[in-house]
């Protein structure tokens, strides 16, 4: 159960993944009586990163998947906390979206403190389903011309 | 990125996992716009099993801890999700922690739904630290003789 | 801007108001970093309270809610902080649904601390809506129906 | 029960109003399964709207509070509701902080959706406290220069 040095591999082949940087400033509500960020608050700022990266690129956005009527529910989540943020603390979220030949969305983070000292790093995987939670089995067009466009090396 | 089949090997010449069931339903709040029980919020499901283990074997309780002037922050967290929650469902959260000669608290879970479907399996890893965040390398006295007592057979 | 005796007045003449208690533990991580129960998470136990109403009066229940096809949003949220919960209290909720001739809810909450001490009380008001959010203004046959059962005192 | 139309009554002869505006995003979190904000996750907004305040007027900050070793519990909250935010909307918090005599913060709040439609209107009370809880009866030296130079119109 040690770290992972990386928890997805990307092939020199593969295109290159996309990645987005953001800050976010730590709320007082988020902050525990041990004067640290609860740990559960971790989720939300993966969250962020995510956004952060569909504002970027729109064909992984919140609003794409509600334009479409699809969801992208997380199916695994996994988090390496390193030090803790505490208040008033300017985190920087990196957020990677990894290349994959399955029909998923394989995204890592990094979280650090604003002198670059590590906070986190974590992992979540995402599967497409139709708002019933049916799992997509054939990609849709749009997902495949955002990854068409992606091997092209139009989006990096 | 499988799902794993056991988080922790349990060696049969271990002392044997310590394995508390508790209940919970889903609240109004939870439930996310797609009618499910939003990811993030199992942290907390997670939390209310370490909180009825705790009752159980008041010896790794946040009470405990508070009166020790001690903390055990979380280093490692991961879900696998696999069937969402809804909105009225009764969960039920099993909560194992696995014995270590490690000087960490080694919990899994399974949260099921009322028919008995499994929801997520997870687990984390805990460290203990004083109130400053220093890792604790030697064990406290408390901590050996919880250790003693779950070796002798007396917890189970 | 003092504190109201009582939000509602309740009018001799009246059905009598419904009345439950329930009781809930702090969870650690509603704490904030002042050692204090966070103002804004006092919100979830005035849900509590009216979860265990609805599930003494069925009609009132959020299940009822979702079964009509209809909602009942909050309006108005007023809370008087009286004294702080912290972690590890077991606070009572005391939730009264007030009688009115109005189409709306009118509830009132006392949480007190273990020792009677009390720790706020606060009021809401909601208005029963359609699920696209239209105000009903004429009340649908089952809420007619408690309504007479309140009034002929089944309910008390 | 009906709105206030102040919540606040600013006296002519009073220091004006500091007034300060942010905008914010709904997350995809804060959304509930009838597609609206929660009502208790606006308690969070109106702490944006009191660290932006805080933020342009540092003497009001949650980070001059640690300083000092105090804190400013909110006493009081009230929030009307007047139309719910739905998942994507920007949000404008415009906040106000009123002038007393007294002791104490007095809050409002307006907050709309982009289109200039009201969500909500809200205020809070807060107390001065040391990190006991003990309400400071004598306004301490850093709340004394604020408030002269709030009236001598340097603030505005």
């Amino acid at each position: 159960m040690g770290f992972a040095k990386s928890y997805f591999t990307d092939d020199p082949s593969d295109p290159v993944p996309l990645i987005v940087k953001t800050k976010r400033r730590v709320r007082f509500e988020e902050v525990d009586m041990l004067g640290i960020v609860w740990h559960g608050n971790y989720v939300s700022f993966l969250d962020d990163g995510r956004v952060a990266l569909g504002d970027r690129f729109p064909a992984v956005s919140y609003a794409r998947m509600q334009e479409e009527r699809m969801a992208a529910p997380i199916v695994q989540l996994h988090i390496d906390y390193q030090a803790p943020l505490i208040f008033g603390d300017i985190m920087q979220i990196e957020t990677t979206l990894h290349w994959t030949d399955a029909l998923r969305l394989n995204f890592s983070y990094r979280i650090t403190k604003e002198d670059g000292r590590p906070a986190i790093k974590a992992y979540t995987v995402q599967l497409f389903t139709d708002l019933q939670g049916a799992v997509l089995l054939i990609p849709p067009v749009w997902v495949t011309e955002f990854r068409e466009q992606w091997k092209s090396g139009k989006l990096a």
